[in-house]
């Protein structure tokens, strides 16, 4: 083993490797080959470089460490464990078993040390983009001279699957634009990959490629040697104005027989070569996770360090709290998600002569309004702010000389944004928005999925949401999209009907601690005067209710959402003026919050006796039927859309008053 | 005007820019800017470049051409008018109106010249290099010493928001790799974005960023010198190791009153400010959808001399046809999507012996057993073709020395591999497969998207298809994906249960002239024996089928699909023995075939009057009310998944025999 000059150095970064060999052979599943080669620089970026602490994982400042490549998660579980996280020896055993804490893939636990969940290659890489962002956002804003309370690097190992993946792309391009000087990657370039070495696919010079996006690389060739990493990190730090990629030759299951070959990546070594393993390490045979006692001796030491910087920092934000207690209060209030007392007093209620206005500008009024209330929620757009309605006003521009700007600008970058804002949702102390088009909510799916997942409060703002955006055409207009978010779990959809259900949602998605995503119009839409229908606000945020009825049991329920609710308006005029039926019309801005409702609540809106239903949705009729059940009928478009005005479209597409009153009127037998 | 020397050449480039002007002016809709910019390059693409036949517009050796800009859709329109092919000047005073040939964005029609839809930024680019991929392997197959009948370049026109999206990263990374020197493509740097100048957003180095890629890059400071636009084409075309990108500095809006400004990317100039543009050209005021007599002769002469390009290949296919008659035949039965006779007759038969065994593994068998037989089926996988089964054996990889290589290492780069997938399904003449964990569809979306859209025949192997996954945990496991997708209108997904339905489900995708999915299992499952289940192939077909009966009425029906089919039998067994309950089975492995059915034989499978119905599937229950209705249950799963060994999970998850048993036994109320 060369480039390794202390002797328990080695040991410690042979023990990690060990540790993780014994997991995944245990679990007879796993990745062993990538913590192998990648140890050392693990090693050196936890023992040397990050300021965290296990006794109190949920530090604010603390750096933070993100493994891109999540499917090493047995290096980062050794890791932790030997750094004092509450990941047992045990929990190593139990490595990918039912309950665990040690899943095959790291699961988002900030307490145990876990700061993002990964897997879906590139997802870190451009999460760790979003907590440099929200760092220095935080930064700039309440840090005084002499008083650096944020102040803390991204650290981060990516794989060459990171670095294939376009979000990589996307996101190492925003970074370099941005200048995100905190960030400091290690890449793991051990020249596999599954289907063989790298050179069958990804031969492109990544030092230029990311020399081009602005970044400052390095090259580190033998990934064993620790001083060679450890330098790089210096000088990587030294760089403040741009992010740093260090590229570091390493070798996959390095140390085991199936060192540089694919299959070192997948699947157990197997105990024969994991026996081999250890004797190539000088490891105790037989023995399975074995830690040596000068290998814990001097963790502890590591970890007692490392508690220092925290407790230096904790003194030093003694001091800032009391010199300026309103930062401070501000700051805290901002990681504990709580929202300023008033948060809520500018947000408008819309009347009949504000309309007809688009769900997507009434949004933009309400965001402005919350946004100078809470001077932490900060967004923008994938390049389409003026018609994501998601500037601003009055606020700077997040750029490279604007540090404390909150208009961000992604670029046409949907799928990074969209990881962007779960990484500032991770980091804490800003609420991240994000705004395109509903149909590119697919070009960011996997980004939504691990928001999901996680359960981080990004808001992602989708307008332009049905076949209403009109002559742009098919590839612009949504149609499964809201039937592919729904069935999504953990998200929260909301799609509302006028402005004042778009503030409604708005002051559910800006207090959720779960993902959310707004759906709003493109066209304009008429005001639901709060005075005529007063149960909006609390009606919203119950997923669905009775906007109008007709007094007596009704005969027909008309079910609808977004810019079709007032299309079921009219169309109830006519039915109960014209044809006598006696008509509800339920709103229904949110299936997932309705699906949380009691049993009771949802039969007083969708009484079961009530079997003709009617669905009016510009959308895919999908999953519609547990809602209209066996008796109803759902008028939705299951083809693409077409390139015309969005009238037309609406009228050709059968979204007309004529054609609801026509299908009721049969649904019924009137 | 600088850069143009000859006016009539100014005067053809005037008019391009002007009918697009008026015909965005017309709709109050569109686009003016792109054109107004780009028209030069365009123009020197099409009349002195471009080999094609308005003519014969499917002349399968023409160059192909794609404006992966395609919000600039009214300057391809406009060159399409100029060169004679099928868009009218009504068409163009009928751009983006219902039923028009001219909608918001290009749409594949290949008989109006148009090669691909474009408007999702990014899709054009890759798909550009699916069709120089098919064009490479082609040419190798099937050109002979003096018989290039194979041999054309793929040129586009591609915008900063294409460059910004990963997918195009992706792309540009593998077409270097494989070193597609026919790829010649125009980047329109005219260094605005929507929200402002490209320099709050992108200001990597895109010249260097290319050439890491290994691409040839050149630059054309003026975007109006037609000289330096060809200079620089023809260096391109010299250049074929590399592909090449062309930067061509343009001026957004060009002779408007709005050049160089945002507000010329996506509205009408208005009427004044188009006013003033043709005073600046020296436009005849007033008139609309103007041609210069002698700008219309101009390209008449151009179409005459492209038809000669035309002319001359038909005379060397001609000789070709004698020389070499089963290579020509062979091509022109790709082309066609004629399969040779025999295509199906090593597909296996798998017997109860040859399992259990993943569909997967079934797929791979299947695929060979195809391949063999059908010499222009292939693909591969971002990098999970171990997993995914995807190998054709005996073939050769896809690389730059050995481009007739059928097994593609397309990376881990599932985006690009979708659009490459749609630019060889477009150019024609292969049938392409890529594979992929269904989980990371997501990564693909839209493409795949745009598989449907354009109604192109891609097949998608997405493997690993439920938490069967196991270890990997929820980030591998999908949950909402088979939803999501059968939301997508125009897309067939068949989920099959076994082998044998793995076989069958191939037979569709292979025939098919739309886009399939194939889902398939990661785990082992039982064979079904064809002598005992001998509708398997008509079934599948037809989408869902009864696969077991209990031979008088049943009083119950299980419906099930993939691995949960097997556990449906089982059950089965036991109700009927156990519980005396007549019980059904229905497999359904594609609810889009089965939807297509007539509704007599979909009444014969789930009949109307048998509501006691249950629904089994390792996925989201989203959408399936629609089969169980209102008197059934569906056993699904609606969270996200797990670490723990796939067996494990589907007891945990409540997919077993008896949690089946128990549900129907109450559902029925025995």
């Amino acid at each position: 083993m060369s480039g390794s000059n202390d002797h328990l150095d080695e040991l410690c970064i042979n023990t990690i490797r060990l540790l993780a060999a014994d997991a995944v052979q245990q679990a007879k599943s796993g990745h062993p080959g990538m913590p192998l080669g990648a140890a050392p620089m693990a090693y050196v970026l936890w023992t040397r470089f990050m300021r965290q602490s296990s006794k109190n994982p949920l530090w604010l400042n603390r750096d933070r460490f993100v493994l891109s490549a999540g499917h090493g998660s047995a290096l980062l579980y050794s890791v932790l464990h030997l750094m004092g996280y509450d990941i047992s020896l045990d929990e190593l055993r139990n490595f990918r078993q039912w309950g665990s804490k040690t899943p095959g893939h790291p699961e988002v636990e900030h307490h145990r040390g876990i700061e993002a969940t990964t897997g879906p290659l590139g997802q870190g890489f451009a999460m760790g983009v979003g907590m440099a962002l929200a760092e220095r956002f935080l930064g700039v804003k309440y840090n005084r001279p002499g008083f650096n309370v944020m102040d803390h690097h991204v650290y981060a190992i990516v794989s060459d699957g990171d670095l294939m993946e376009g979000i990589s792309s996307e996101a190492a391009s925003l970074a370099g634009h941005l200048g995100l000087g905190k960030i400091v990657y290690l890449y793991d370039d051990n020249h596999i990959s599954i289907e063989g070495p790298t050179e069958i696919s990804f031969t492109e010079d990544v030092e230029n490629r990311f020399k081009a996006y602005e970044w400052h690389v390095q090259r580190v060739n033998d990934g064993n040697d620790i001083s060679a990493i450890e330098n790089a990190v210096v000088n990587a730090q030294k760089e403040t104005d741009r992010p740093s990629l260090i590229m570091v030759r390493t070798h996959i299951g390095f140390g085991s027989p199936k060192e540089d070959s694919p299959s070192a990546h997948g699947e157990p070594l197997g105990e024969e070569a994991l026996s081999i393993t250890k004797e190539n390490f000088h490891w105790p045979q037989g023995a399975r996770f074995y830690i040596p006692t000068n290998v814990s001796h001097h963790f502890q030491m590591v970890i007692e360090q490392a508690q220092q910087s925290e407790a230096a920092w904790q003194t030093l934000f003694h001091d800032y709290q009391k010199k300026f207690p309103a930062e401070a209060k501000e700051l805290e209030s901002a990681f504990h998600g709580d929202l300023p007392s008033g948060w809520d007093s500018l947000i408008p209620v819309f009347q009949t002569d504000d309309g007809p206005i688009a769900t997507r500008a009434a949004s933009g009024k309400v965001l402005n309004a919350l946004a100078e209330k809470v001077p932490w929620i900060l967004g923008g757009s994938a390049d389409l702010a003026p018609s994501n309605k998601t500037l601003i006003s009055g606020e700077k521009d997040q750029e490279k000389a604007t540090p404390d700007g909150r208009n961000f600008h992604f670029g046409v970058r949907e799928h990074a944004m969209g990881a962007v804002l779960n990484g500032m949702a991770l980091h804490g102390g800003v609420i991240p928005y994000g705004g395109t088009f509903l149909v590119f909510a697919d070009y960011m799916r996997p980004a939504i999925r691990l928001a999901s997942i996680m359960g981080v409060p990004s808001i992602f703002i989708f307008t332009h949401d049905s076949i209403g955006v009109g002559e742009d055409g098919p590839t612009h207009q949504p149609i499964e999209h809201l039937a592919s978010l729904r069935a999504m779990p953990n998200m929260t959809i909301l799609r509302p009907a006028d402005a004042n259900e778009t503030a409604a949602a708005w002051r559910i998605a800006i207090q959720s601690t779960s993902p959310v995503i707004l759906a709003l119009t493109r066209q304009k839409l008429p005001v639901l005067e709060p005075d005529q229908f007063p149960n909006i606000f609390e009606g919203v945020a119950k997923g669905a209710y009775v906007l109008s009825d007709t007094g007596s049991t009704p005969e027909l329920i008309l079910i609808a959402t977004g810019s079709e609710v007032a299309l079921a308006l009219e169309a109830q005029l006519k039915l109960v003026n014209e044809k006598g039926i006696k008509t509800r019309v339920v709103s229904m801005p949110s299936w997932e919050l309705f699906m949380k409702q009691p049993q009771q609540y949802r039969d007083e809106v969708l009484p079961p006796a009530i079997k003709a239903r009617i669905a009016v949705e510009a959308a895919a009729t999908f999953g519609w039927h547990q809602w209209v059940g066996d008796g109803g009928t759902v008028i939705g478009l299951d083809r693409f859309g077409a390139s015309a005005p969005g009238s037309v479209l609406m009228k050709q597409f059968g979204f007309t008053v004529e054609n609801v009153v026509k299908q009721a009127a049969a649904l019924v037998g009137k």
